[in-house]
C-alpha cells in the first residue's frame, strides 16, 4: 500500500486541476468560484451547466485516482461472487431460461438476510421514530405520476440500431465511441481535443446536441456497425394497462414515496392533525434501465425503504438532535467538491451549525442513517455523505445528500436523504384540487381582512335558469383578488364578465353583493415540507457483502462473510460432534430453547468433520456455533460455543447457552465479555480446519 | 335465529335436489352417481361438464339457503367498513385521484397487522418446517409463463360495448341478463326454461356457445344499450415490456410459485440434493380482473405466501403426521358435494385413512393451515376445507382443497392446498431442456441396459467441415430410442438420416459406432411432486376482521376488533391518567421495558378521559392497556393492566408489568391466570365509558 504522504503528493496536481483549470480558451478562472459566481449572478443555464460539467469531469479524475490509491487491493470480487452464488445468497433470475438482465433472485440465505435487514430497519426507524408505516400498491395510474413529474422527466436518452432495433444509452455510447476514437493515432490533435471537450460536457447535453455529435463523428452501432436513429427520450417507467379496456394507462411505481404523498390527508388525520410526523414504506419499485450491466447494483426491480418526514417549513428543528449531534461522519459537501477538496470528517452538530447541512431534521436523519448503516455492517471508513450539486438534483429535490459506500464499483449511492420541500404535495393538490395541507396553530390569533361575493340567488336563478346553480357556485368560490375585480367592475361599469368554461356571463349589481370585513384567525394553513431518507436495500446489502467478505489467513479456499448478528441469515448453528444417539436429547433441548427466544438456528448433523461444518456455517455468515460433544453428556452438562470471526471457543453450561446466544445476537453482551467469563475451550480450530481439506 | 332442526327441515328438499334431480327430460338419475359413472366410463367431456354444471347449480342453491339460515344476522358490515376506513386499516388506493378499482392501500394499522401476520406466518411455517424462503422478481419474461400454461390458459371471456369500449365479464353478463329476462312476465314458459337451462350450464360453455346465447337473446350493454362484440379471450396477466426495445415481453407474475420452480435446481443443491424439502415465498402477485367489485376480496394486486413442498411421488408419507392427526376440521369433500351432503367434522387422521384426503403430506399441511388460521383469529366454526371438483381444478393441479372462511361474501377461498403433481417442473424442463429432477438412492443397486452412439470425430469433421461439431453434439446426445433407430438403419440401409433444425444429414457406418452394454445404477432419477399451500393474505385478513368485529353491549357506537395479540397492530397501550409531571418517569421506564422485550406499544397521553382513550385503543385492536395513576407514584409502585375483550383490570407492580405483557402477547400465560394471581382493580370500565360520551 502507498503511504498517506505519497497519496497526498500524487493527488496534489489533480486537486489543483479541479480548483484552477482554465474554463475557456480566453480566460483563466478558479472553477469552483466561477460556478458559484455564475449562480449568484443568475447567469444563463447553459453557462452554468458548462462550468459544472467541466468541474465534474475533473472531480471524477481526482476521485478515480483517489480510489485507485486507497482501495484495499486484497479484495477478490470473483471469489465473493462465487460464494454468493454457490451458497445461493443471490443469483440471476430465470437463469434456466437464459436469465434476464437487471433482475436478481434472493435465495434462502439472501432472503433471510433481507428479512432480517428489513426487520432491523423497522425497529431502528419505524419504532424509534414512531413512523406511520403504510403499504400501498405498485400499480399506479398515469395521472398520479404525471403530477409527480415522472411521466415527463423520468427519462434517459437512447438510440436504436436502425436494422436490429438494439438500444443504447446515448451518453454512454458517445463517451465510449469518442474515447475509442481518441486512442486512435490517425486523428489530428485538434479533433482529439474537440472530442475530449465533448466528453466532459456530455452530461449537460440536450437531445439535439447529442444528435449533432452522433452525426458529426459518424457514430455507428458498436455491435453491428449499422446506422443509429436520432436520440429518443426513453421513460424509465414500466407501463401497463389497468383493467381490460386498454384505456387506463398505469405504471409500476418508480419509487414508493408517491403512495405516501397521495395518502397524506389520511395520515395527517391518523396523527390527529399534528406536525411533524413521519410515514414510511418498504416495498418494491421498478425502473426499466436501458442496459443494466452492473450486477446487483443497477437492477430493474428492487426493494426500497422510504421515510417521508413531514415538517413545518418554518421549523426544521428537531428535539432529538442533541442525541446525535456528536456523531462523527464523513461529509463531502458541494463546496468541497467544487473546490477540489476531499471529504471531511466532522460531527453532525458542527455540519449543521456551519450550515453545511441545511437544518437539524436533515442532520438528525443523516446521523441516524450513519448509525444504522454501521450497525448492519457498513465499514464507517468506507462511508461518506456526498451533497448533490445543483445540476444533478432530481426534479423534486431542493437539497440532497447521498450516503455512499465505497465498493469495487466506486462510491455507490446507497441511501438518499433529500429535502423535497413542498414539491410533491403541491403538485398533487394542483392535479386533484384536494388540499394537501396542515393547520398550524398560531401563537397569537391574528385579524385578517376578507372579501367575498354574496350571490343574490333569486335574481340569478331568474336570469340564467338552469345555469343558475353553476354561476352561483362560481361566484361563491372566487378568490379574494377576483372579488376585488368584481367590486371594481361593478362600481365602474355596472357589470362584471364571469367566465366559465369559455362561456361569458354578464353579472350585474343586482346579482351580487360584495361583503368585506375582518375576521380573527387562530390557525394558519401550511403545506408541509418533506425530508426523505430513501434506502436502496439491494445496494446496501451488496455493500455489506463487500465490506464483510473475508478469506481465512493461510487458506484461500475458506471464504466467509463476517456479518453482524443483526443481519446474519441465521444466528446460530447447532452441531453434534457425531451421530451418537446420546446427543439427540441435547440437540432437542437446545433447539427448543433457541426457538423460544426467537434465535434462528440451523442444526447441522451432516457427516463432515466439525472443521468442515464450521467452514460451511462460516460461509453463510452464522456468527455463533454450539457444539455438542462427549463432555456434554457428562454432568455438569456443557457445550462449546464458537464465535465465527475470532474462531475462539468457550465452554458453557447447557442451561445457560440459549440466553447467552440471545444476548450475543442482540448485542446485550460482547464476545469479549464471554471470553472473559467462561473457560476457553482449547481444541483449536486450526487443527479442525486441516481435517476439513 | 332458526333452530338446527328447523334448518334441517328447510334444507331437506334442496339436498334431495342436489342428489336426485333429473338430468335430461328422458331419464332420471342420481346426479352425483351419474357424474362419477360418466368419469369412470371415460365419457366424453361435454357430457361430464353438463352433468357437473347441473350439479354445481343445485349445490349453489343449497349453499345459499344454508348461508342465509346460519349466518349471524347481527354483523353490521357498514359499521365494520367505517371502522376500517376511519382508523386507516385500509382504504381505496389513489382516492384523491378518484380511486382505482381493485386496489387497496394498507394504512398504519393495516400495515402493522399485515407485517405481524407475515412474521407470524414465517415463524409458524418457514421456521417450523425449515422451509427455504426465496424472494424472486415479479417481472417475468413470457417464455416462463408460456411453459407454466398461464399465457394460454389464464384467461376469462369478456365482451366490449362496440361504441364505448366498456368491458364486461361475459358469463356474469349473460347470467344477469337472462335472470332479468326470466323475471319478465311477457316471455313464454318454454323460453324461460331454456334460459334457466343455459344459466346452469354456463360455466362449462366455450366462447362460441356464449356468442350464440348473446345473439339469440339479443343481449346488449346493460349500461348504454349498445351492441356488444363477440367474446374475447382476456388474459388476466398484466403485460409490459422489459428493456427499451419493446421486444422482450414480460408479465407481472400471477402467482409467486413459478419463481420457486425455476430455481428448483439451486434449491435442491442448497438442500444437498435431499428430498423432501419445502421452499416458500411471500410477495406480491397481480391479476388484471375484468371488473373487480368485491372490495378487498377481489383485487388486482395482492400479497401471497406460498409454500412449494417437493416430495418423492412414491412416498407422500409425513414423519410429522402423528403430531396433527387428531386435529378436527370441517371437511367438505367432492363426494359430499356431489351427493348434496353437508360438510363433516372429522380428524385429519380419519380423513386421510378414509382416503378423503389423498395422502399424509397433504393432510399434514391442511392441519397446519387450520391451526395457523385459528391462531390468527379465524373462527373455527366458520372455517372449512372444500375439495375442488375435477372441472374446477386449475390447469396445473391434480387434487386441490380450499380453506374457506365464511364471511358476508359467502364461503371465501382463503388458502389453497393443491397437489400440483410434477406439472410445473416437467413443463419448465420441456421448455428449457434443463432437467429439473432429483436423484433418489435405490435400496438395492440395479443393472440396466444402455445403448449410446460413439461418433468418429475425424470422419465426421472431414465430411461436414464446420458443421462437424454440431453433428457430433447431436449424435452424442441422442436418447436411447434414437440410438436403437440409428443401429437399425445403419444395419439395414447402411445410413441414417440425422435431422437438425429441419436440415438433413446422411450419417454412414464409418461415422458412428453403436455401443451397448449394462451398467450398475445406484440412484433413480425422479421428478418430484409438489404440494402447494398458497395463502391469500388480504383475504385472510379480511376474514379475520369480519370474524373479530365487535360492538360493545349497550353502546352501538363503540366498535372494535378483538384480534389475537399475534396479529394485533400494536400489543399494548400506555396511558397516563393525566398530564401530571410525576407520571413521566414511569411512562419512560415502562416504555423502555416494553421496547427491550420487543412489545410494540403506543403511549397515549392525549387529553381525553381514560374511558374514551380505551375506546380508541380498542378500535385499533390493542389487546392490553397499562394505566399510570396516582397510586403508581406511591410505594410500592403499581399500575393497572386492562384486557380489551373482558375490559377487566388488575393491579400489578411496575417492575413486573413488562414481562407480564410480553408473556400475555406470546401466549405464555393466559389472561385468566393473570386475573387469578393479581388483585382485581375495581374501578370498572362501565363508569369510565360513561365519561367518554
Amino acid at each position: 500500500m502507498v503511504s498517506n504522504e505519497e497519496i497526498a503528493e500524487i493527488l496534489q496536481p489533480l486537486r489543483s486541476a479541479v480548483k484552477e483549470q482554465v474554463l475557456t480558451k480566453t480566460k483563466t478562472d478558479i472553477l469552483g468560484d466561477l460556478v458559484r459566481r455564475l449562480k449568484e449572478s443568475k447567469a444563463n443555464e447553459v453557462d452554468i451547466k458548462k462550468a459544472v460539467n467541466e468541474l465534474k469531469a475533473r472531480k471524477k479524475l481526482l476521485e478515480d485516482k483517489e480510489l485507485s490509491l486507497t482501495v484495499k487491493d486484497e479484495f477478490d470480487k470473483q471469489k465473493m461472487e462465487d460464494l454468493l452464488k454457490r451458497r445461493f445468497f443471490i443469483d440471476i433470475s430465470f437463469s434456466i431460461y437464459g436469465g434476464v438482465t437487471g433482475q436478481y433472485d434472493f435465495g434462502p440465505m439472501g432472503c433471510a438476510m433481507k428479512i432480517n435487514f428489513i426487520n432491523f430497519w423497522r425497529q431502528f426507524f419505524v419504532l424509534e421514530e414512531q413512523l406511520l408505516e403504510v403499504d400501498c400498491t405498485c400499480l399506479t395510474p398515469e395521472p398520479v405520476l404525471k403530477a409527480s413529474g415522472h411521466v415527463d422527466r423520468f427519462a434517459d436518452l437512447m438510440v436504436k440500431d436502425t436494422k436490429t432495433g438494439e438500444c443504447f444509452r446515448l451518453d454512454h455510447l458517445i463517451k465510449a465511441s469518442l474515447e475509442k476514437q481518441i486512442s486512435d493515432k490517425k486523428i489530428s490533435n485538434d479533433v482529439k481535443s474537440e472530442m475530449e471537450d465533448i466528453i466532459i460536457k456530455l452530461d449537460g447535453y440536450k437531445a439535439e446536441e447529442m444528435n449533432a455529435v452522433l452525426r458529426k463523428f459518424d457514430i455507428k452501432s458498436p455491435i453491428t456497425g449499422n446506422e443509429l436513429t436520432d436520440a429518443i427520450d426513453f421513460n424509465l417507467m414500466f407501463s401497463t394497462s389497468i383493467g381490460p379496456t386498454g384505456n387506463v394507462k398505469g405504471f409500476l411505481r418508480p419509487e414508493t414515496a408517491q403512495g405516501i404523498f397521495v395518502n397524506f390527508k389520511r395520515l395527517l388525520d391518523f396523527n390527529q392533525g399534528r406536525l411533524p410526523f413521519g410515514a414510511a414504506q418498504v416495498g418494491n419499485a421498478y425502473r426499466n434501465e436501458i442496459s443494466p450491466r452492473s450486477g446487483l447494483v443497477r437492477v430493474r426491480e428492487f426493494t426500497m425503504a422510504e421515510i417521508e418526514y413531514f415538517v413545518d417549513p418554518q421549523d426544521k428543528k428537531s428535539p432529538k438532535f442533541s442525541k446525535v449531534k456528536d456523531v462523527v461522519v464523513n461529509i463531502y459537501s458541494a463546496c468541497n467538491q467544487m473546490d477540489g477538496k476531499s471529504m471531511e470528517s466532522m460531527t453532525i452538530g458542527e455540519a449543521v451549525s456551519r450550515n453545511i447541512i441545511a437544518n437539524e431534521i436533515l442532520g438528525y436523519f443523516m446521523a441516524r442513517i450513519y448509525l444504522f448503516l454501521v450497525k448492519v455492517g457498513i465499514d464507517s471508513k468506507r462511508l461518506r455523505f456526498r451533497q448533490h450539486m445543483s445540476n444533478e438534483m432530481a426534479h423534486y429535490a431542493c437539497d440532497c445528500w447521498d450516503a455512499e459506500c465505497l465498493t469495487s464499483y466506486g462510491w455507490l449511492e446507497c441511501v438518499g436523504c433529500a429535502d423535497r420541500s413542498c414539491f410533491d404535495l403541491s403538485q398533487h393538490t394542483k392535479a386533484t384540487g384536494v388540499k394537501l395541507s396542515a393547520e398550524k396553530v398560531l401563537k397569537e390569533p391574528i385579524t385578517v381582512d376578507f372579501a367575498e361575493c354574496v350571490p343574490q340567488k333569486a335574481v340569478i336563478g331568474k336570469t340564467f335558469k338552469n345555469l343558475g346553480k353553476v354561476i352561483i357556485d362560481k361566484i361563491t368560490s372566487l378568490d379574494e383578488n377576483s372579488v376585488r375585480n368584481v367590486e371594481k367592475d361593478l362600481d365602474s361599469k355596472g357589470e362584471y364578465t364571469l367566465v366559465i368554461d369559455d362561456h361569458k356571463y354578464n353579472i350585474t349589481k343586482e346579482m351580487v353583493n360584495v361583503r368585506k370585513g375582518q375576521r380573527t384567525v387562530h390557525v394558519e394553513e401550511i403545506v408541509p415540507n418533506v425530508i426523505e431518507p430513501s434506502f436502496g436495500i439491494g445496494r446496501i446489502m451488496y455493500s455489506i457483502w463487500e465490506h464483510n467478505f473475508r478469506v481465512r489467513d493461510g487458506d484461500d479456499a475458506r471464504t466467509y462473510f463476517a456479518l453482524p448478528p443483526a443481519v446474519a441469515p441465521i444466528k446460530c448453528s447447532v452441531l453434534p460432534l457425531s451421530s451418537n444417539e446420546e446427543f439427540v436429547p441435547f440437540i432437542q433441548k437446545i433447539s427448543e430453547d433457541l426457538t423460544e427466544r426467537d434465535v434462528s438456528h440451523k442444526i447441522d448433523d451432516s457427516k463432515g468433520s466439525i472443521g468442515r461444518r464450521y467452514a460451511r456455517t462460516d460461509e453463510i455468515a452464522i456468527p455463533f456455533g454450539i457444539t455438542i460433544d462427549f463432555d456434554t453428556v457428562k454432568e455438569p452438562h456443557t457445550v462449546t460455543l464458537r464465535e465465527r470471526d475470532s474462531m475462539l471457543q468457550i465452554r458453557a453450561p447447557v442451561e445457560e447457552i440459549g440466553r447467552l446466544v440471545k444476548d450475543l445476537t442482540i448485542g446485550r453482551i460482547k464476545w469479549n465479555d464471554v471470553i472473559a467469563n467462561y473457560p476457553k475451550f482449547e481444541q483449536q480450530e486450526s487443527s479442525a480446519t486441516k481435517n476439513s481439506h
